[in-house]
């Protein structure tokens, strides 16, 4: 006797660079998931002439596409669309620099069903989405995955894709429902077999050990513009910096009741994912003129530590430095008001 | 009965870029000095063609040389040359990229004989000339000249040329004869009458006076990539970082002494020589692949401090992150020994 075969779950995948292509790939290569992309500048590229992979997971890949490719996010009333099960946000998440993230989705986010999944670096990042959808599923995905983007359409992945699934705490369901949203996820993204998926029962202790690298050598290198191999080689620059803020926030961690190991910073200043000069994901913005998650990567933990008494001098200067930087880039794209001369008193003598 | 015409003084002048081409004309228009410029990268071109001056003192001055020009710094012994009266820097003062200034200046000073004048910003900078010349005058500079090259021999000077000089302290010498020398130079440079030099007896407190700015804006402009007007807009920067600096920098100088206004800060950040968004030598100097001053100007300001127990967490913080972009410009120009490959390890999950 045949057994029938399961349905396939929805999901939308809402950014299709390095992570969202190749995590589109994985899971309709697993069967059990019917994939819609939404992409905006590589939205084009990908339509015309698919996704071209190189991959250490998936091989040459040349032309895909998964089964849906948009250049939006799906309004499921006025499109009467079948509701997704899961939406996927693989974008960055930057609450900083308005549309917010909640208002892109609501029109594609069924209440009470949707689970939406953040694969998104930094902390609080689901407090505005439960806010939104009080009564869906948040989860939290935290990827080690070497892939980029190298231009429109073209993905190269050069490490295996690691990815990490646990249920961001709604007060409003019940955890054990949260829990088995988070396995089914993981099990419909590992069925292809060439990914590392497991899930995750401890968000926060994963999110906050990810802060380390990313609250503290991350920034130092967007402020810098040198890449971690190049911060590693300056002794000085570890000693009086990098470390300093790696201690605050590994404080602010337990403070919020997470306790990292005390090497963690020797684990973090040590570890790379690539073997080489390898830019971290804020000086590649910087470098291409994006803007930075400040506010996920330094702001949250800051605010967090600090109201718990916990002194972050450092970090609170990495953060105010990179808010600058913020507000250079918002200066460039014409988004700050500024007189055309300045205020001017001579200095003397 | 006709005097007899007073003895040209003979004056070297090192690096004529903005201030050392407006220096040098000033003194032969004066008519009370001899000049013999020496320089590097402009050589050619002001050998050639002269300089092509258009200055708010002087007006459009074309084709202008002064009687000597050189693509080193003479010999005066190897080659013969009557000693030079007054020797003055006008390049970059930075000890921590080879050569030192006083291995360069050597061969051209006559001991008991030549007063050394550095125009050049920062603390401490006569100590190893005082080290090198212990029988020699050394006279501070502090201009304020809104000069610029904006490229090879083309000068353009937007704001008028205020120099103050003093003596540096040399215990070798009689302070009334030090006194005297920077008199006769104040004479010899303001003889044209287009300038606005003057004796300035207190040398150390203007060269804290001028950190004010140097050290703490100066600074975060060269980081942040922005200009002093841009800085100026944003009011969490200033409050977060300028301030808390420049409040440093006038304990640390009143640790040593020096009685800086309280309100210094007020007028160092409202403060620039020119009403646009016009970007300061730090930032020029990162934007032109150029080392920056990093020792003088926020070294050296936080060593004394902290010698004398003056706390220096925001001044310590910007002079590690310029020190990490003085580390990037050797690195650039492979001054830095580093492996091909970066050592390894997995941070895994």
């Amino acid at each position: 006797m045949i057994s029938k075969a399961e349905a396939k779950k929805r999901v939308l995948f809402v950014g299709g660079g390095g992570v969202g292509s190749i995590g589109a790939l994985n899971l309709e290569l697993g069967g059990l998931a019917e994939v819609t992309l939404a992409l905006r500048s590589n939205y084009k590229t990908v339509v015309e002439k698919g996704y071209d992979i190189t991959s250490c997971d998936h091989g040459r890949v040349e032309g895909w596409r998964p089964t849906h490719v948009l250049d939006h996010i799906p309004n499921i009333l006025s499109e009467s669309l079948p509701p997704y099960d899961y939406i996927v946000l693989a974008t960055k998440n930057i609450p900083d620099i308005p549309p917010t993230l909640s208002s892109l989705l609501f029109p594609a986010v069924t209440p009470s069903h949707t689970a939406i999944v953040l694969i998104q670096n930094g902390l609080n990042i689901e407090k505005p989405l439960l806010e939104a959808f009080p009564t869906n599923c948040v989860l939290s995905g935290i990827s080690f995955i070497g892939a980029h983007e190298t231009r429109h359409g073209v993905i190269e992945q050069a490490d295996v894709d690691r990815l990490s699934i646990g249920a961001f705490r709604n007060p409003n369901l019940i955890r054990e429902d949260e829990e088995a949203v988070a396995r089914e996820f993981v099990r419909i993204y590992g069925a292809g077999g060439k990914t590392d998926c497991v899930y995750e029962a401890d968000v926060p202790y994963q999110r906050w050990r990810k802060l380390i690298y990313n609250t503290c050598l991350n920034s130092i290198c967007a402020i810098t513009g040198m890449d971690t191999g190049r911060i590693q080689l300056q002794p000085r620059l570890l000693t009086t910096i990098v470390r300093p803020a790696m201690e605050e926030v590994r404080l602010a961690a337990l403070s919020c009741g997470i306790a990292l190991p005390l090497d963690i910073a020797d684990t973090m200043i040590a570890a790379d994912a690539i073997d080489m000069y390898g830019a971290p994901s804020m000086l590649v913005d910087i470098q291409k003129g994006n803007f930075i998650e400040v506010e996920n990567l330094l702001g949250e933990p800051l605010r967090e530590g600090r109201a718990r008494g916990v002194e972050m001098g450092t970090v609170g200067w990495l953060y105010e430095v990179c808010g600058a930087l913020q507000w250079r880039e918002r200066d460039r794209r014409g988004m700050v008001e500024r007189p055309e001369r300045r205020e001017y008193a001579s200095v003397g003598r």
